[in-house]
């Protein structure tokens, strides 16, 4: 099987490489991040301000989309691309981090989950068939294998016993995907911080032969380091033509490290979660626009970037909006935080092109305060955007 | 003394008629709606989708700016203008109708009003010229003098009381306002129910002379009649050749209703704060996009409407946004409901200017079903937007 993703260019100073991996709405460049629109929403965005922002691919939530409308409703009217107005391509996630994140009540047997719905408590049942089919209702471009994303400190029999069922999960996934036309479907890698878990997960969906692989079960609680080791074992397995993502990866710094480390997709709620509690990203650092030292400041946010939000407003006014619990503050957030992001990938990209990634690692990291990038604050911890 | 306003053309079979209103940030023609933007921003909305809107002036607050961030901090900041990026004019509220709607203790003298934050509590005193003084450093381009907006109700002592305070403080205002440059100051008739009073005060005003008139104390829980005698009391006094403002109006039929009786500014919370509720003005009527029947709907709220919600996006979307309390749904209904605004003031004036107002009016209320017009729950509470 083919997924259609070509590497263009490889970095000889990293292991980052260049690439691009077609979709029927369209191709995308990696290594990519992809904004979180759980809601079948970029949460404050239209679609046409992510174009204007070089977005080329979003992510949307099989779980959250379930719930509410439903995926019937979501298909009767043109899929999520007809349904938000979103052309370009659309990875669905397949739910399994939000069942076991955010629902209350759940059982994990081999032929599924059932959960409660935290939206109205609704019994609801997911399988590895039902969740490609509910992707595939949705319109989704990439649609994930249904997979458990095991707890931080989970006790090692646990995280095999589950390990091993993610990788039977993935196979009836695969079958149940044969059949649908214009939908590439990802393998999960999991294992926990055990890594040769880590490895043979990766192995046994390598034989499987998927579209792409995703590596999950990161920023959930494990040191700067585990992750590290975890990513690295999986990467040591999975196959070169084919693109890696790592879910729910990260900060500018992660970005930074993984793309080096061969990464190609990401995607993470920090740049826009951030946005609407007020931490912004800058060429300078984090900023945190409750600070009362903004609340006369006519500068703006970020000499160096030239996005909307830096372009014509202060320091003051967004701290402002942001105290005044203004929806124009959270906008303006996001565009700037979705814009530093945006850029960083673009810089990551043309490094890459340029052969010269590892030295910009070096300046990336030698020009800021990292503080706190190596802390689990970060995590994720509920599956929403 | 002259406003700069001028009348460009007068309906033959109405009373309503075309107007400009020259400030230093621009020329708005009347009648005009003003989108409200209480705190230095027009609830989720850029200052360039109001221009492309055709939003010529909006409001802001200056009780609302005075207590956060300040008056002397967006002074210090280049003023509305420079704080928040609207280039056109803006009228600012005195402050009256905010003091006396929102704070929790109040006492009022002649010199003034002493009252308590609503946000923090903070003891504080506004008197006429403190006013004027706020909105001047604001860099209103229209200032209103203080005013008391007196209680639907209340005793005819009262009323005829505070009527004669409110000459007196504008009287003041207009004195302090006197030395400052590029700033038109408007007077506000007050006056509750009774007419003659209403009448009284507004020729006090007159004999003040200023650059425009306000009509205040309405829609603060009198009947429609009451209403339409109370602002035609005033208008049998109030001179031709300066603008005529009905502060807090209104809904679509009072805008059609007011224009025809020769009212040429207008601004009410009602579209933004409707928009954030889900109430949505079609040309069929109020739609409340969180009922049911919606939820499968790939219609557009407006098939007439040619906004960029309805041109992008389904009544099934619009509900999901809704439902989930999407920002992305907040500005897709605040962008509709002032797009409605503004084309119904647009042909509000084209109507004027081929002379069958009185025609629009006959149609636009037999196309429609006004129920609730004549209804308080559509008043003015809070003095917030």
């Amino acid at each position: 099987m083919s997924s259609g993703f070509k590497i263009l260019r490889r970095d000889f100073t990293s292991r980052g490489r260049l690439g691009a991996f077609p979709t029927i709405h369209g191709t995308f460049k990696t290594p990519v991040f992809m904004p979180v629109g759980t809601q079948a929403t970029v949460k404050a965005m239209t679609p046409e301000e992510l174009e204007d922002l070089g977005v080329e691919i979003i992510l949307c939530n099989a779980y959250h989309l379930h719930l509410r409308p439903g995926a019937h409703v979501i298909k009767e009217l043109g899929g999520l691309h007809g349904f938000m107005n979103w052309k370009g391509p659309i990875l669905t996630d397949s739910g399994g981090f939000q069942v076991f994140s955010l629902t209350p009540l759940r059982r994990i047997t081999e032929e599924g989950v059932t959960f409660r719905s935290h939206v109205d408590g609704e019994l609801l049942f997911l399988d590895p068939e039902g969740a490609v089919r509910l992707q595939f209702d949705l319109g989704a471009d990439i649609a994930m294998c249904l997979d458990e994303c095991i707890p931080y400190g989970a006790p090692p029999r646990y995280v095999e016993e589950s390990t091993m069922r993610t990788i039977r999960w993935a196979s009836r996934s695969k079958a149940a995907a044969s059949s649908l036309q214009g939908m590439a479907l990802f393998g999960i890698v999991q294992g926990g911080t055990d890594l040769d878990l880590r490895r043979r997960s990766a192995q046994a969906l390598v034989d499987m032969d998927f579209h792409g692989y995703a590596i999950g079960g990161l920023a959930v609680g494990e040191s700067l380091q585990e992750r590290l080791d975890m990513v690295e074992a999986a990467m040591e397995v999975l196959p070169e033509d084919r693109p890696r993502y790592l879910m729910g990866i990260g900060l500018p710094e992660d970005l930074v490290t993984f793309v080096g480390m061969g990464g190609d997709m990401f995607d993470c709620v920090v740049p826009t979660r951030c946005a609407r509690t007020g931490l912004l990203f800058t060429h300078d650092g984090r900023v945190d626009i409750r600070h009362s030292e903004h609340a006369r400041s006519n500068k703006p946010l970020d000499e160096l970037c030239g996005c909307y939000t830096c372009r014509n407003y202060t320091r003051a006014y967004l701290r402002h909006l942001h105290m005044c619990k203004e929806i124009l503050g959270v906008r303006l957030n996001t565009i700037h935080n979705l814009h530093y992001y945006m850029e960083l990938m673009a810089e990551l990209r043309k490094a890459i092109e340029d052969n010269r990634l590892a030295q910009y690692q070096r300046d990336f990291f030698n020009n800021r305060d990292t503080d706190g990038w190596d802390n689990t604050q970060w995590d994720r911890k509920e599956g929403q955007d």
